[in-house]
């Protein structure tokens, strides 16, 4: 029988806590041993849900508790950093919830903790395990679109979150919280993106200008070998949550996406019409299974992780960069923030 | 917390083993502490596999067992009758997969025992468990489409079982085999069939003459409150796993029903394709799911079963009452049954 | 330079007029000579509007004259029997909208006089010259599904047409007013039916009953060589114009049929919608155009008619049989029709 | 009866023929009685095929037949400016087919001279014509997705033209050749264009880079009032002629687009598919008729230009700011444009 990883997770918001059913009910090879909120009500109460054993109030306690081998960081962003790197030199297998952290100098600091540690750490980008674009992939890699030229990505939520949580400060803003995906995306299914121009505006909300933030933007960007990318975010697809990605190809083309969330239509007077895929629960569930399934099973059989601290840097790179495009309304090379990453 | 149900599942083929996985892993009020099958190896593996305590080569060993207070009979169907009676008479809480089976008379016989001893008896008709029908039911019952008019099915295998299978004996026919689904549909979305009369042949598997069974067939009939229907069916959808309904009423129609496996197309020269539902795990994955937790729910709180024995019962007897009309070309109406069964 | 047809239309309803507006302005081969209508004033803004020469009240005084080399036959279906004959005596090309006639006999009789003077007569069956069935008919051709298994078509009305027209005597009841086109189709695609069951009722416009003709139907039926069909019908499509069809085979499957008119989708709250085919003006533009084109092709160059008497002669006798399945409510063979046919 | 519009198509190349045929067949007020084309022997054969009673070889000639009221202007684009000031200067009628000319310059004198004169000219952008795009323009006027907020669209070839007529020198580049559709439907459903930034590059077609155009490209732009753009080229979507639009609102978002020319549909073995729009002429044949009957109708009801040369005009703005963007990749502001025109 394979051994079991005995797991903790940190952080019990709304995935959080999914996470730590899935890694109670849904992947045999993990046992939930603990969890951590500073939340101590949230913590006993997930704890007894899923039947972990333990629940902490301070993440540090659950480090050092030698049964807990390894911990999901599903803390608000602005935590990755400082559990991500006292994680790696407790010795704990670590897997990290995207965005890796909202700045730049912050992601090097995590990968070089990593570097120095040597800590098995893998990213959480879930797209990369639906079963869409792993198809899509495979597609692209048995050649079946030819050469490709052109990625298209469309990211869009059913409406704004709150307010508070879209502060640049917590959230990174559009380009870091919604675009990362489709720049992870871009990476695993293009390449290396070296510059991109971003246009976008508060459209939707007025009280975004408040906040600091645009509801609506478009980047389109350069690949590396030369190939073009474009990705539009938008906050209010008030009909469905919409995430739809093309692969153009000079033999044709890959398209993920869809909008159905279960198999019914309704055909009425003038209209035909059928429901929609509300969210990224809805949509992911399988991807988020399979990508905590997959990272227990790289742990138990001693796999490298799938997604890397270097990927989660070089995503954030592409949304600072076009942040940046954005905010001074000019073309911005991805140069200016890899030479400085490269010291 | 809520109690636990502790549940033995009786017969481990492809359907049986999945079903012991999903109380041992999905059905978080479910304990899997037992299974069976006549074929030791098998019972064992099973039972290691999904941590169920106990294996058994007798099912009445099983049913002797205190510590298991439920079983989900998941054997050939010609076993039903005999597991069904004796788990009743041994105080079991009982799932019974579908068709309850094959003849009215032995249908009747369970029926009896149930009523006899009290026992409760779920039968397993997964597709009302299926968002898509779930949610049409819930359209019909809004008077989204007005009046129901017309009640269609088509009921497609990507090819057909082996053909020792196939034999009338084992399957009990195309009808009874594939139709008592769309039958059973028919009888909760529309109301109860009146006459049927159906066409059928070997259309597409020469072999199956020796068999004995048609691999084609089209019904149609009238509910009782003069409503029209169809079920189609058959055995060589190649293009993949095809299950589709509609109800047409006054006001509009719903369908249910889809293609895409995965949400990914691919357009090349001269074609537009995606991939297609394999088969009626992928189609039903969640359906199976839920209508095991549905069974432990019922259990649980006390309620009563979500579709009885005299469902399994009525379903069979429009799948008898179409074979019946394909053998002896003539229309059937069902009263010819009914009379027997009101005995 | 070819040489044009000299056309004249009979009967100026909404067809008559459309048919004569084709061959005014769309059909280049065409002349259009004269029209004929017992409303005088419509024949006369007809002749206006589309550039005809004469108009008639009497569609004998047409038929003498000698510059109409062709006629239309587009009157109510009562009159097509006197018209054609007529009209076949007086030597002309004749194009004759479906149905032939609303009677076997009355068929047979046009049969005879075409066959005795040789007239050129071609049958009004617009879906055969559809791009969808003629791409359907190419693949099935050509192979691609195989084995020809099931047929299955749907036909239905957005509403009820007049009262008046739907009365058996005018209309011929469900099965011979939509039910022939689809018959045509099963004959063209599959081959000679054999026998055939409905079912129908009045569920849909109770005001129906008083006019003798159901609103819903379903028709199942054995070929000749075995394999099987079903038509549905339906008045209550509210939703839009829906004609679909699908020919099963052992390789694959075809089907024909749409619902968007124009290339518009509309995603709002909760529901994903398009517009509809209104009707069949609509659905079916090029096939009607196309049907008139290859009918004056077929006079230019010498070519048989497309679709004979014969073909108008058997599709109504599909119709005929599954109208006295459905009043007598038995299995029909087409044989009890035949039989007198062959005489 | 209303009067017709006597017509004369300077230019009979694929399109100028298809025109010439419309205007003689399918548009009721107007009246072909002339074409003219440089090689003799197409105008003569097109005269003889569409009835126009006169050919010229040289279009001056046409000009100065007083039979000629109004005249299309289909040549190459190069001959757009010539023939269009002559044609104003002999008091003609004028339809001009897109782009107005491939150079500001051209167009501004254009533009001047059908002021000077006060011709009636009339542009051609045959989507606003489309159904499809009719009824987007109509949703979006009847607030059905609320506020606009993007803009994208796509236009794909499904191979690349000769590589003579992609010279720059010919076709004016991608964005002009292409892209000039797509930017005068962002005016007509958005407004006026602020600033632009394209990416692009030879990807599919080496030898292109001879050439001295892109085979792909994508453009983002902010609108003037804060609303974003995007448009995507290529011109290698072998898989079908692709053109696809949508406009996403704060209450909804409204697609334009399809892939299917006729309803049908094949179902094989591990695929689904069925055909493809090839081509322009396909997708907007209805589009490109109708166009011409608006013209003929504004011609003879008084009524202005659907679209005039100032259209013509701005969207070869924005195309040419897109190039520009293209080669000196960089952020382009339409007013670098707009200033000289200012003149």
């Amino acid at each position: 029988m394979n051994r079991k990883v005995n797991i903790g997770v940190v952080g019990l918001g709304r995935l959080g806590s999914l996470y730590a059913n899935y890694f109670a009910n849904r992947i045999p090879e993990a046992n939930l041993v603990a969890v951590s909120d500073v939340r101590e009500d949230v913590a006993k109460q997930v704890a007894e849900q899923y039947g972990a054993k333990k629940w902490y109030r301070n993440y540090q306690d659950m480090l050092a508790d030698d049964e807990v081998e390894a911990i999901a960081i599903v803390t608000p962003t602005n935590y990755h950093k400082a559990v991500a790197i006292d994680a790696a030199r407790a010795g704990k297998v670590i897997f990290c919830e995207k965005p890796l952290s909202l700045s730049m100098d912050a992601c090097i600091e995590i990968k070089n903790v990593i570097e120095e540690t040597g800590a098995f750490f893998q990213m959480g980008f879930m797209r990369r395990f639906d079963p869409g674009y792993l198809a899509a992939k495979e597609k692209i890699n048995l050649g079946v679109i030819g050469k490709r030229v052109q990625f298209k990505a469309t990211s869009r939520d059913r409406e704004r979150p709150e307010l508070d949580y879209l502060r640049p400060e917590n959230s990174g803003g559009l380009f870091v919280d919604m675009g990362i995906h489709d720049f992870d995306l871009a990476r695993w299914l293009m390449g290396e993106v070296k510059s991109i121009y971003a246009v976008g505006g508060v459209l939707a909300y007025p009280e975004m200008k408040e906040v600091g933030d645009v509801d609506n933007a478009i980047a389109n960007m350069y690949f590396e070998d030369g190939t073009l990318g474009v990705v539009d975010l938008s906050r209010n697809a008030i009909y469905g949550y919409d995430i739809s990605t093309e692969i153009l190809g000079t033999e044709g083309t890959v398209q993920v996406g869809y909008y159905r969330e279960t198999p019914i239509q309704v055909m009425k007077e003038n209209t035909i019409s059928h429901d929609v895929v509300p969210g990224f629960y809805e949509r992911f569930e399988k991807a988020y299974v399979d990508q905590l399934q997959n990272f227990v099973d790289n742990v138990v059989n001693d796999r490298p992780p799938a997604i890397n601290a270097e990927d989660g840097l070089k995503a954030l790179i592409i949304a600072l960069a076009a942040t940046r495009s954005l905010q001074e309304n000019r073309l911005v090379e991805l140069s200016e923030f890899t030479h400085v990453s490269a010291v």
